[in-house]
Protein backbone atom coordinates (compact mmCIF):
# COMPACT_ATOMS: atom_id res chain seq x y z
CA UNK A 1 0.00 0.00 0.00
CA UNK A 2 1.53 3.02 -1.11
CA UNK A 3 2.07 6.25 1.58
CA UNK A 4 -0.57 9.04 0.63
CA UNK A 5 -0.17 12.26 2.17
CA UNK A 6 -2.41 15.19 1.22
CA UNK A 7 -2.60 18.92 2.36
CA UNK A 8 -6.24 19.56 3.34
CA UNK A 9 -8.10 22.72 1.59
CA UNK A 10 -9.67 25.45 3.26
CA UNK A 11 -8.18 25.63 6.94
CA UNK A 12 -8.62 29.76 7.57
CA UNK A 13 -6.42 31.51 9.66
CA UNK A 14 -6.45 30.39 12.87
CA UNK A 15 -7.78 32.42 16.15
CA UNK A 16 -7.53 31.97 19.39
CA UNK A 17 -10.43 29.78 20.99
CA UNK A 18 -10.95 27.59 17.20
CA UNK A 19 -12.42 24.61 17.46
CA UNK A 20 -9.74 22.92 15.22
CA UNK A 21 -11.74 19.27 15.23
CA UNK A 22 -14.24 21.28 13.57
CA UNK A 23 -11.84 22.77 11.09
CA UNK A 24 -10.26 19.92 10.38
CA UNK A 25 -13.87 17.94 9.76
CA UNK A 26 -14.72 20.78 7.12
CA UNK A 27 -11.20 20.60 5.11
CA UNK A 28 -11.50 17.19 5.23
CA UNK A 29 -15.17 17.25 3.42
CA UNK A 30 -13.24 20.18 1.05
CA UNK A 31 -10.69 17.88 0.39
CA UNK A 32 -12.90 15.29 -0.60
CA UNK A 33 -11.64 12.71 2.06
CA UNK A 34 -13.55 10.32 3.95
CA UNK A 35 -11.09 9.09 7.25
CA UNK A 36 -10.36 5.55 7.45
CA UNK A 37 -8.75 3.12 10.38
CA UNK A 38 -5.70 3.98 10.78
CA UNK A 39 -5.34 7.22 8.88
CA UNK A 40 -3.23 9.89 10.80
CA UNK A 41 -3.46 13.62 10.63
CA UNK A 42 -0.62 15.83 11.08
CA UNK A 43 -0.73 19.71 12.27
CA UNK A 44 1.72 22.17 11.96
CA UNK A 45 2.39 23.44 15.69
CA UNK A 46 1.36 27.03 14.62
CA UNK A 47 -2.33 26.34 14.67
CA UNK A 48 -2.79 24.41 17.57
CA UNK A 49 -0.23 26.89 19.47
CA UNK A 50 -2.99 29.65 18.07
CA UNK A 51 -5.96 27.69 18.74
CA UNK A 52 -4.99 27.32 22.34
CA UNK A 53 -4.02 31.02 22.91
CA UNK A 54 0.13 30.57 23.57
CA UNK A 55 0.46 34.22 21.63
CA UNK A 56 2.50 36.61 24.04
CA UNK A 57 2.69 40.36 23.27
CA UNK A 58 6.61 41.05 23.72
CA UNK A 59 5.40 44.59 24.96
CA UNK A 60 4.27 43.22 28.06
CA UNK A 61 7.56 40.96 29.02
CA UNK A 62 9.80 41.82 31.13
CA UNK A 63 13.46 40.42 30.68
CA UNK A 64 15.23 39.22 34.01
CA UNK A 65 18.74 40.28 34.41
CA UNK A 66 19.63 37.12 33.28
CA UNK A 67 17.86 37.18 29.85
CA UNK A 68 18.90 41.32 29.85
CA UNK A 69 22.83 39.78 29.89
CA UNK A 70 22.43 37.14 27.37
CA UNK A 71 20.18 39.09 25.07
CA UNK A 72 23.40 41.64 24.78
CA UNK A 73 25.65 38.55 24.42
CA UNK A 74 24.22 37.48 21.57
CA UNK A 75 22.44 40.23 20.00
CA UNK A 76 18.76 39.20 20.15
CA UNK A 77 15.80 41.28 21.59
CA UNK A 78 15.71 40.69 25.40
CA UNK A 79 11.92 40.40 25.64
CA UNK A 80 12.41 37.60 23.41
CA UNK A 81 15.12 35.76 25.08
CA UNK A 82 13.34 36.01 28.52
CA UNK A 83 10.63 34.43 26.95
CA UNK A 84 12.55 31.65 25.73
CA UNK A 85 14.54 30.90 28.86
CA UNK A 86 10.78 30.76 30.72
CA UNK A 87 9.98 28.31 28.19
CA UNK A 88 13.29 26.05 28.71
CA UNK A 89 15.27 23.87 31.24
CA UNK A 90 18.80 24.48 29.94
CA UNK A 91 20.76 26.38 27.82
CA UNK A 92 22.77 24.50 25.64
CA UNK A 93 24.77 26.56 23.23
CA UNK A 94 24.42 29.97 21.98
CA UNK A 95 25.69 31.74 19.19
CA UNK A 96 24.52 35.37 17.42
CA UNK A 97 20.76 35.89 17.23
CA UNK A 98 20.10 31.84 18.35
CA UNK A 99 20.33 29.75 22.16
CA UNK A 100 19.88 26.17 21.95
CA UNK A 101 17.97 24.43 24.41
CA UNK A 102 16.19 21.58 26.10
CA UNK A 103 13.10 22.82 25.76
CA UNK A 104 10.79 22.71 29.07
CA UNK A 105 8.82 19.83 26.74
CA UNK A 106 12.52 17.43 26.80
CA UNK A 107 13.48 18.30 23.15
CA UNK A 108 16.33 20.63 22.04
CA UNK A 109 15.35 22.94 19.89
CA UNK A 110 17.06 26.75 18.66
CA UNK A 111 14.89 29.82 20.58
CA UNK A 112 12.37 27.59 22.22
CA UNK A 113 10.71 27.32 19.40
CA UNK A 114 9.54 30.27 19.87
CA UNK A 115 8.13 32.02 16.45
CA UNK A 116 7.98 35.30 15.51
CA UNK A 117 6.37 34.80 11.43
CA UNK A 118 3.11 33.75 10.78
CA UNK A 119 1.70 35.51 14.24
CA UNK A 120 -0.70 38.33 13.81
CA UNK A 121 -1.12 41.58 16.15
CA UNK A 122 -3.08 44.54 15.52
CA UNK A 123 -2.53 47.01 13.64
CA UNK A 124 1.31 49.01 14.59
CA UNK A 125 1.93 46.51 17.18
CA UNK A 126 2.43 43.62 14.49
CA UNK A 127 5.83 42.93 15.60
CA UNK A 128 5.23 42.80 19.21
CA UNK A 129 3.59 39.09 18.97
CA UNK A 130 4.99 35.66 18.81
CA UNK A 131 3.69 32.15 19.76
CA UNK A 132 5.05 29.35 22.07
CA UNK A 133 4.91 26.09 21.70
CA UNK A 134 1.81 24.30 23.11
CA UNK A 135 1.63 23.73 26.85
CA UNK A 136 1.19 20.06 26.47
CA UNK A 137 1.84 18.71 22.46
CA UNK A 138 0.97 15.42 23.47
CA UNK A 139 -2.32 16.44 25.10
CA UNK A 140 -3.27 18.80 22.76
CA UNK A 141 -2.98 15.70 20.26
CA UNK A 142 -5.12 13.61 22.23
CA UNK A 143 -7.93 15.79 22.70
CA UNK A 144 -8.41 16.35 18.45
CA UNK A 145 -7.93 12.91 18.09
CA UNK A 146 -10.70 12.50 20.57
CA UNK A 147 -12.98 14.68 18.83
CA UNK A 148 -11.78 13.55 15.17
CA UNK A 149 -12.44 9.59 16.72
CA UNK A 150 -15.80 10.77 18.16
CA UNK A 151 -17.20 12.12 15.04
CA UNK A 152 -16.31 9.60 12.32
CA UNK A 153 -16.34 6.55 13.88
CA UNK A 154 -12.84 5.68 13.13
CA UNK A 155 -9.27 4.73 15.00
CA UNK A 156 -6.86 7.35 13.81
CA UNK A 157 -3.69 8.84 14.82
CA UNK A 158 -2.98 12.66 15.30
CA UNK A 159 0.59 13.86 15.27
CA UNK A 160 1.36 18.02 15.71
CA UNK A 161 4.74 18.74 14.13
CA UNK A 162 7.67 21.90 14.06
CA UNK A 163 10.73 22.14 12.19
CA UNK A 164 13.93 22.31 13.77
CA UNK A 165 17.47 22.32 12.82
CA UNK A 166 19.63 19.99 13.66
CA UNK A 167 23.28 19.11 14.53
CA UNK A 168 25.22 18.56 11.66
CA UNK A 169 23.18 19.03 9.22
CA UNK A 170 22.02 22.18 7.21
CA UNK A 171 17.94 22.61 6.82
CA UNK A 172 15.66 22.51 8.95
CA UNK A 173 12.85 19.28 8.79
CA UNK A 174 9.72 18.42 10.53
CA UNK A 175 9.42 16.80 13.94
CA UNK A 176 7.29 15.29 15.84
CA UNK A 177 6.36 17.45 19.26
CA UNK A 178 3.65 15.50 20.43
CA UNK A 179 1.14 12.88 19.24
CA UNK A 180 -1.69 10.77 20.25
CA UNK A 181 -3.10 6.66 19.12
CA UNK A 182 0.49 6.24 17.08
CA UNK A 183 4.14 5.01 17.77
CA UNK A 184 6.77 7.72 18.10
CA UNK A 185 9.55 4.70 18.35
CA UNK A 186 9.01 1.04 16.59
CA UNK A 187 11.82 -0.86 18.13
CA UNK A 188 13.26 -3.79 15.18
CA UNK A 189 15.59 -5.40 17.24
CA UNK A 190 15.69 -8.95 16.96
CA UNK A 191 13.78 -9.44 13.89
CA UNK A 192 15.72 -11.31 11.45
CA UNK A 193 17.04 -10.11 8.43
CA UNK A 194 16.98 -11.22 5.10
CA UNK A 195 20.09 -13.31 6.18
CA UNK A 196 18.73 -14.54 9.29
CA UNK A 197 20.79 -11.65 11.60
CA UNK A 198 19.40 -10.28 14.28
CA UNK A 199 18.70 -6.77 13.40
CA UNK A 200 21.30 -4.48 15.70
CA UNK A 201 20.98 -0.68 15.59
CA UNK A 202 16.87 -0.84 14.14
CA UNK A 203 14.98 1.46 16.42
CA UNK A 204 13.23 3.60 14.46
CA UNK A 205 12.36 6.65 14.52
CA UNK A 206 8.88 6.44 12.95
CA UNK A 207 7.20 9.50 14.17
CA UNK A 208 9.58 11.52 13.19
CA UNK A 209 10.16 10.36 9.58
CA UNK A 210 6.47 11.13 9.21
CA UNK A 211 6.54 14.88 10.68
CA UNK A 212 9.54 15.13 7.99
CA UNK A 213 7.46 13.12 5.22
CA UNK A 214 4.20 16.06 6.26
CA UNK A 215 6.44 18.27 6.74
CA UNK A 216 7.29 18.55 2.86
CA UNK A 217 3.76 19.15 2.01
CA UNK A 218 3.01 21.55 4.89
CA UNK A 219 5.48 24.50 3.18
CA UNK A 220 6.40 27.54 5.61
CA UNK A 221 4.81 30.33 3.64
CA UNK A 222 2.25 32.19 2.27
CA UNK A 223 1.05 29.11 0.29
CA UNK A 224 1.42 27.24 3.50
CA UNK A 225 -1.00 24.14 4.18
CA UNK A 226 -1.39 23.53 8.22
CA UNK A 227 -3.24 20.05 7.98
CA UNK A 228 -2.46 17.09 5.93
CA UNK A 229 -3.77 13.73 5.85
CA UNK A 230 -1.51 10.73 5.82
CA UNK A 231 -2.73 7.14 4.55
CA UNK A 232 -1.10 4.15 4.25
CA UNK A 233 1.41 5.02 7.56
CA UNK A 234 3.16 1.29 7.38
CA UNK A 235 3.48 1.01 11.27
CA UNK A 236 0.62 -0.57 13.73
CA UNK A 237 -1.22 1.98 15.47
CA UNK A 238 -0.92 2.16 19.11
CA UNK A 239 -1.16 4.60 22.41
CA UNK A 240 2.37 6.50 22.17
CA UNK A 241 3.88 9.87 23.22
CA UNK A 242 6.91 11.99 21.76
CA UNK A 243 8.65 11.57 25.15
CA UNK A 244 9.63 8.40 23.51
CA UNK A 245 11.92 9.69 21.11
CA UNK A 246 13.53 11.87 23.78
CA UNK A 247 16.97 10.87 24.29
CA UNK A 248 18.06 10.53 28.11
CA UNK A 249 20.69 12.83 28.73
CA UNK A 250 22.90 10.88 30.23
CA UNK A 251 22.80 8.38 27.16
CA UNK A 252 23.73 11.86 25.10
CA UNK A 253 27.01 12.19 23.81
CA UNK A 254 26.19 15.92 22.03
CA UNK A 255 25.14 17.99 25.05
CA UNK B 1 -1.24 17.30 -5.53
CA UNK B 2 -1.00 14.91 -2.70
CA UNK B 3 2.83 13.16 -2.11
CA UNK B 4 2.58 9.48 -3.00
CA UNK B 5 5.47 6.94 -2.12
CA UNK B 6 5.23 3.33 -3.78
CA UNK B 7 7.26 0.73 -2.57
CA UNK B 8 8.49 -1.55 -5.90
CA UNK B 9 8.04 -4.92 -5.87
CA UNK B 10 10.30 -7.64 -6.87
CA UNK B 11 13.85 -5.88 -6.52
CA UNK B 12 15.97 -9.12 -5.90
CA UNK B 13 18.41 -9.71 -3.86
CA UNK B 14 21.28 -7.50 -4.74
CA UNK B 15 24.89 -8.96 -6.32
CA UNK B 16 27.88 -7.00 -7.11
CA UNK B 17 27.78 -6.36 -10.82
CA UNK B 18 24.06 -5.63 -11.32
CA UNK B 19 22.46 -3.51 -13.10
CA UNK B 20 20.62 -1.16 -11.02
CA UNK B 21 19.12 0.64 -14.18
CA UNK B 22 17.59 -2.85 -15.58
CA UNK B 23 16.13 -3.58 -12.06
CA UNK B 24 14.18 -0.93 -11.46
CA UNK B 25 12.71 -0.75 -14.46
CA UNK B 26 11.68 -4.06 -14.27
CA UNK B 27 10.29 -3.13 -10.51
CA UNK B 28 8.41 -0.66 -11.91
CA UNK B 29 6.65 -2.05 -14.72
CA UNK B 30 6.09 -4.82 -12.13
CA UNK B 31 4.55 -2.64 -9.78
CA UNK B 32 2.22 -0.87 -12.81
CA UNK B 33 4.47 2.46 -12.66
CA UNK B 34 5.37 4.74 -15.61
CA UNK B 35 7.97 7.18 -14.53
CA UNK B 36 6.96 10.89 -15.50
CA UNK B 37 8.66 14.13 -15.49
CA UNK B 38 9.16 14.99 -11.92
CA UNK B 39 9.13 12.11 -10.13
CA UNK B 40 11.93 10.99 -8.23
CA UNK B 41 13.13 6.86 -6.96
CA UNK B 42 14.92 6.64 -3.52
CA UNK B 43 17.36 3.76 -3.16
CA UNK B 44 18.60 2.25 0.31
CA UNK B 45 22.49 2.64 0.14
CA UNK B 46 22.54 -0.95 0.85
CA UNK B 47 21.64 -2.14 -2.54
CA UNK B 48 23.90 0.49 -4.29
CA UNK B 49 26.56 -0.34 -2.22
CA UNK B 50 26.45 -4.19 -3.27
CA UNK B 51 25.68 -3.29 -6.43
CA UNK B 52 28.91 -1.62 -6.68
CA UNK B 53 30.77 -4.05 -4.66
CA UNK B 54 31.80 -2.14 -1.35
CA UNK B 55 31.42 -5.61 0.41
CA UNK B 56 34.70 -6.05 2.40
CA UNK B 57 35.58 -9.49 4.21
CA UNK B 58 36.82 -8.60 7.76
CA UNK B 59 39.18 -11.77 7.52
CA UNK B 60 41.69 -9.97 5.27
CA UNK B 61 41.82 -6.69 7.85
CA UNK B 62 44.89 -5.91 9.67
CA UNK B 63 44.11 -3.42 12.63
CA UNK B 64 46.36 -0.97 12.99
CA UNK B 65 48.10 -0.07 16.17
CA UNK B 66 45.01 2.61 16.58
CA UNK B 67 42.43 0.52 15.45
CA UNK B 68 43.49 -2.09 18.16
CA UNK B 69 43.69 0.37 21.02
CA UNK B 70 40.25 2.21 19.90
CA UNK B 71 38.75 -1.29 20.10
CA UNK B 72 40.13 -2.51 22.90
CA UNK B 73 38.65 0.66 24.38
CA UNK B 74 35.09 0.38 23.29
CA UNK B 75 34.75 -3.41 23.01
CA UNK B 76 34.42 -3.45 19.45
CA UNK B 77 35.78 -5.96 16.54
CA UNK B 78 39.46 -4.49 15.66
CA UNK B 79 38.61 -5.03 12.47
CA UNK B 80 35.51 -3.42 11.81
CA UNK B 81 37.18 -0.63 13.34
CA UNK B 82 39.84 -0.42 11.32
CA UNK B 83 37.61 -0.09 8.06
CA UNK B 84 35.62 2.57 10.51
CA UNK B 85 38.61 4.52 10.65
CA UNK B 86 39.66 3.51 6.92
CA UNK B 87 36.48 5.31 5.82
CA UNK B 88 36.58 8.09 8.52
CA UNK B 89 38.03 12.06 8.68
CA UNK B 90 37.62 12.18 12.46
CA UNK B 91 36.05 10.68 15.35
CA UNK B 92 33.77 12.90 17.41
CA UNK B 93 32.55 10.94 19.83
CA UNK B 94 33.12 7.01 21.23
CA UNK B 95 30.57 5.02 23.52
CA UNK B 96 30.96 1.23 24.05
CA UNK B 97 30.21 -0.26 20.64
CA UNK B 98 29.84 3.02 18.34
CA UNK B 99 32.36 4.87 17.18
CA UNK B 100 30.85 8.33 16.13
CA UNK B 101 32.37 9.98 13.62
CA UNK B 102 32.94 12.31 10.60
CA UNK B 103 32.87 10.04 7.35
CA UNK B 104 35.20 11.20 4.70
CA UNK B 105 31.81 12.00 2.64
CA UNK B 106 31.33 14.65 5.07
CA UNK B 107 28.40 13.77 7.06
CA UNK B 108 28.58 12.41 10.91
CA UNK B 109 27.08 9.13 11.48
CA UNK B 110 28.00 5.91 13.59
CA UNK B 111 30.53 3.49 12.49
CA UNK B 112 30.92 4.90 8.67
CA UNK B 113 27.83 3.86 8.26
CA UNK B 114 29.48 0.39 7.59
CA UNK B 115 26.67 -2.05 7.86
CA UNK B 116 27.03 -6.10 9.19
CA UNK B 117 22.97 -7.19 8.83
CA UNK B 118 21.81 -7.63 5.24
CA UNK B 119 25.33 -8.54 4.48
CA UNK B 120 25.48 -11.93 2.71
CA UNK B 121 29.29 -13.85 2.49
CA UNK B 122 29.76 -17.61 1.74
CA UNK B 123 28.96 -20.46 4.09
CA UNK B 124 30.67 -20.22 7.48
CA UNK B 125 31.94 -17.28 6.95
CA UNK B 126 28.76 -15.52 7.04
CA UNK B 127 29.52 -12.98 9.71
CA UNK B 128 32.81 -11.94 8.23
CA UNK B 129 31.30 -9.39 5.78
CA UNK B 130 30.67 -6.17 5.78
CA UNK B 131 29.49 -3.10 3.97
CA UNK B 132 31.22 -0.05 2.83
CA UNK B 133 28.69 3.11 1.73
CA UNK B 134 28.99 3.76 -2.10
CA UNK B 135 32.86 5.38 -2.83
CA UNK B 136 30.34 8.52 -4.33
CA UNK B 137 26.90 8.50 -3.70
CA UNK B 138 26.49 11.38 -5.71
CA UNK B 139 27.91 9.79 -8.45
CA UNK B 140 25.74 6.38 -8.32
CA UNK B 141 22.92 8.33 -8.04
CA UNK B 142 23.58 10.52 -11.14
CA UNK B 143 24.71 7.12 -12.98
CA UNK B 144 21.35 5.53 -12.33
CA UNK B 145 19.55 8.82 -12.83
CA UNK B 146 21.04 8.87 -16.52
CA UNK B 147 20.12 5.45 -17.32
CA UNK B 148 16.63 5.63 -15.99
CA UNK B 149 16.16 9.39 -18.10
CA UNK B 150 17.62 7.67 -21.19
CA UNK B 151 15.69 4.89 -21.07
CA UNK B 152 12.32 6.52 -20.03
CA UNK B 153 12.76 9.78 -21.64
CA UNK B 154 11.78 11.84 -18.37
CA UNK B 155 12.78 14.47 -16.30
CA UNK B 156 13.82 12.27 -12.41
CA UNK B 157 15.52 12.73 -9.35
CA UNK B 158 17.00 10.17 -7.94
CA UNK B 159 18.18 9.87 -3.86
CA UNK B 160 20.47 7.17 -2.03
CA UNK B 161 19.57 7.15 1.64
CA UNK B 162 20.63 5.77 4.97
CA UNK B 163 19.46 5.54 8.49
CA UNK B 164 20.86 7.44 10.83
CA UNK B 165 21.16 8.23 14.35
CA UNK B 166 20.63 11.81 15.73
CA UNK B 167 21.90 14.01 18.53
CA UNK B 168 19.49 14.33 21.55
CA UNK B 169 16.59 12.12 19.53
CA UNK B 170 16.13 8.45 20.01
CA UNK B 171 15.48 5.83 16.69
CA UNK B 172 17.06 6.38 13.27
CA UNK B 173 15.60 8.32 10.71
CA UNK B 174 16.61 7.68 6.76
CA UNK B 175 18.54 10.89 5.86
CA UNK B 176 19.83 11.49 2.26
CA UNK B 177 23.68 10.54 1.85
CA UNK B 178 23.63 11.20 -2.07
CA UNK B 179 21.13 12.60 -4.96
CA UNK B 180 21.00 14.10 -8.40
CA UNK B 181 18.25 16.28 -10.05
CA UNK B 182 16.84 17.27 -7.18
CA UNK B 183 17.79 20.11 -4.25
CA UNK B 184 18.95 19.61 -1.14
CA UNK B 185 18.01 22.39 0.28
CA UNK B 186 15.50 24.84 -0.81
CA UNK B 187 15.87 28.34 0.56
CA UNK B 188 12.39 29.85 1.49
CA UNK B 189 14.63 32.85 2.76
CA UNK B 190 13.00 36.34 2.14
CA UNK B 191 9.80 34.77 1.23
CA UNK B 192 6.75 36.45 2.43
CA UNK B 193 4.39 34.87 5.04
CA UNK B 194 0.99 35.16 5.60
CA UNK B 195 1.65 38.19 7.37
CA UNK B 196 3.93 39.89 5.48
CA UNK B 197 6.84 38.93 7.75
CA UNK B 198 9.70 37.87 5.82
CA UNK B 199 10.37 34.41 6.88
CA UNK B 200 13.67 34.18 8.79
CA UNK B 201 15.03 30.53 9.55
CA UNK B 202 13.63 28.96 6.43
CA UNK B 203 16.61 26.82 4.81
CA UNK B 204 14.17 23.57 4.50
CA UNK B 205 16.33 19.95 4.31
CA UNK B 206 14.02 19.42 1.50
CA UNK B 207 16.00 16.29 0.60
CA UNK B 208 16.34 14.55 4.11
CA UNK B 209 12.66 15.40 4.59
CA UNK B 210 11.90 13.13 1.55
CA UNK B 211 14.83 10.23 2.76
CA UNK B 212 12.89 10.36 6.19
CA UNK B 213 9.45 9.76 4.20
CA UNK B 214 11.07 7.10 1.76
CA UNK B 215 12.75 5.41 4.66
CA UNK B 216 9.14 4.82 6.31
CA UNK B 217 8.19 2.62 3.54
CA UNK B 218 11.75 0.73 3.56
CA UNK B 219 11.68 -1.41 6.36
CA UNK B 220 14.87 -2.88 7.62
CA UNK B 221 13.93 -6.42 7.80
CA UNK B 222 13.46 -9.65 5.86
CA UNK B 223 10.57 -7.31 4.54
CA UNK B 224 12.50 -4.48 3.22
CA UNK B 225 11.41 -2.92 -0.36
CA UNK B 226 15.13 -0.72 -1.25
CA UNK B 227 13.74 1.10 -3.75
CA UNK B 228 10.49 3.83 -3.30
CA UNK B 229 8.87 5.89 -6.29
CA UNK B 230 8.09 9.43 -5.03
CA UNK B 231 5.05 11.18 -6.73
CA UNK B 232 4.18 14.79 -5.89
CA UNK B 233 7.62 16.16 -4.12
CA UNK B 234 6.33 19.76 -3.88
CA UNK B 235 9.58 21.20 -4.95
CA UNK B 236 11.35 22.27 -8.22
CA UNK B 237 13.14 19.51 -9.49
CA UNK B 238 17.19 21.18 -10.23
CA UNK B 239 20.86 19.94 -10.10
CA UNK B 240 22.24 19.75 -6.55
CA UNK B 241 24.05 17.26 -4.11
CA UNK B 242 24.09 16.17 -0.73
CA UNK B 243 26.96 18.28 0.36
CA UNK B 244 24.56 21.52 0.06
CA UNK B 245 23.04 18.96 4.01
CA UNK B 246 26.15 19.21 5.43
CA UNK B 247 26.71 22.18 8.02
CA UNK B 248 29.95 23.43 7.69
CA UNK B 249 32.57 22.66 10.67
CA UNK B 250 32.66 25.94 11.85
CA UNK B 251 28.92 27.13 11.75
CA UNK B 252 28.36 23.36 13.96
CA UNK B 253 28.03 24.11 17.73
CA UNK B 254 27.43 20.68 18.24
CA UNK B 255 31.29 18.77 16.94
Amino acid sequence: MPLTITSLFGIPLIQPGDNLVDLIRTALARTGITLQDGDILVLAQKIVSKAEGRLVNLAGVKPSERAAALGAQIDKDTRLVELVLQESREVLRTRPGTVIVEHRLGFVCANAGIDHSNVAGSGNEDEEWVLLLPEDPDGSAERIRRGLEGACGVRLGVMIIDSHGRAWRQGTVGMAIGFSGMPGLVDLRGTPDLFEYTLRITQVGAADELAAAASLLMGQAAEGTPVVHVRGFPYPLREGSFMELLRPREQDLFR
